[in-house]
């Protein structure tokens, strides 16, 4: 087993999550925790919550530096980091990294302020992961992250030359928890997944009318019997998705990768492939590997 | 004093309104509670939150009859009313009436199922009630109805052709109240409106790039101080009142009627107006007017 070189955390607004990376930047050992940023409040909330869960590795290997990405950095974290400017590359984001204590580093987000601003806090480690592990993917690409808050960006040439933000994943959760439409749906989780449903929902998204219109044959749908309770989430799902893909998939699109949750990213693909797209890349979470290849440009290993 | 004809209903999700209306239609007393039909379960309930509210009316005036519209004829209602299909006219509704105990008549609702069924409950009431009072619509017309799921009906030769609905109200009260977007904002109502915010989100709902990315600009305009806390509210509801607006501007349209609460229908208005729309027509609560026309054509009065 190779000896410990850097603990990476992966530190969004709900969730800690922390490897403890080898000579390569394999990852030896993974935790997470519930304490995301969105909980926490103060800087001695921020260090418990760190101690809580990787004190033991920060005992047991005094010396390692620690790097952290995501909303740990936001003006509501445990220090405000940076945002840079697009385009950018992992150059760029190491050369602006935020120090505490010379022994953590906070990746900055980045800023795409060619038109209305769009952020990203995290998702810029996960792209620079994702580089790292597929070289390729460097001269040109589309590179997807679904979430709650999903990200679009596109890289040319090594760097992030724009990006956009789609509130998909928190769309759904808002209606499908507290809308009129939920009334109709069977409780929280108790669904099999229905993909018929699903494309339904991604072809209505072609159509006209609006997605504000079309949200609301959720319900007629429902009521007049044409979906069963059970595929109207899917219905929602495919109708979000398909509205976040017909704004994106304009003009020429590059290799599509995926990144992320991989429920949700199959979810991605299949939703693309059915719009005529070429199968997209899957990549899992590939903060550890952009914390690594992050790291190796600073001083932090 | 006219004599008392018509106890007339208006009972939707959140509010009865209750009218005793004259000789002419003319409206005699109002009242109003908050046993709205999303409240009230079972029939003794709806007998009761009736009895509640007009029970000395009827003490009063034992041989009026009752004509109720709204949710009260929904499937969770007190008793399911029929839909109509559109297209429809004011006697197609009154044919279909619902008759309880021959006291209390409720009006059907409309659907339009030319394409994914869309639904109405009220609003076909408030139409006949505009008609009347303005018989220069029924040759053509657009009557809007702003608010929690906003109608959009076309009008041609005093039939109802077909109509959309819009949850922008409702997408509004979930963003403003449960998403990562009213982080920004000042607590609920506690801002003056900004006519230059709302017309600023009208603006970018012209914009390319979707709904569900526009919205994340309500955040990141915050948190570069681009717009106040006051002036986001005002600027989503623009981004979605623009986004109907979009939907619904499409081709030829004919005169424009906007009826209902009068500040929300102020807001569509000036959207509309800043879209290049002549002034609309505003209107108030028809929902009397289409009541009392209702019972004119059956044997309730």
């Amino acid at each position: 087993m190779s000896a410990a070189k850097l603990i990476a955390l992966d530190w969004g607004s709900t969730r800690l999550r922390a490897f403890l990376l080898g000579d390569g930047g394999e990852v030896l050992q993974t935790r997470q925790s519930n304490d995301g940023a969105a909980t926490l409040k103060g800087a001695d909330a921020y260090a418990a919550a760190l101690a809580a869960l990787v004190g033991d590795w920060r005992a047991e290997h005094p010396a390692l530096k620690l790097l952290a990405c995501g909303m740990v950095g936001s003006q509501y974290g445990w220090r405000e980091a940076p945002y840079v400017r697009c385009p950018a590359d992992a150059a760029a984001l190491a050369a602006q990294l935020l120090t505490l204590d010379d022994q953590l580093g906070i990746v900055p987000g980045l800023v795409d302020d060619a038109a209305q601003p769009d952020v990203m806090r995290g998702e810029e480690t996960q792209i620079v992961g994702a580089l790292a592990l597929h070289p390729e993917l460097a001269e040109e690409a589309c590179l997807v992250l679904p979430g709650t808050h999903s990200k679009w960006a596109r890289v040319k040439a090594g760097r992030v030359t724009g990006f956009a933000t789609h509130m998909t994943g928190e769309l759904f959760a808002l209606l499908r928890q507290h809308s009129v439409l939920n009334r109709l749906m069977p409780a929280d989780g108790s669904s099999p997944a229905s993909p018929e449903a699903f494309l339904k929902g991604v072809e209505a998204a072609k159509e006209d009318g609006g997605l504000g219109h079309q949200l609301f044959a959720v319900r007629t749908l429902g009521l007049f019997k044409q979906l069963s309770a059970e595929q109207l989430p899917d219905y929602l799902s495919g109708l979000l998705i398909g509205h976040e893909l017909a704004s994106e998939l304009k003009g020429d699109v590059p290799r599509v990768a995926l990144i992320g949750d991989p429920a949700l990213c199959a979810r991605y693909a299949l939703a693309l492939t059915h719009l005529g797209q070429p199968a997209p890349l899957l990549l899992d979470n590939t903060a550890p590997a952009g914390l690594w290849a992050l790291a190796q440009t600073t001083s932090l290993i």
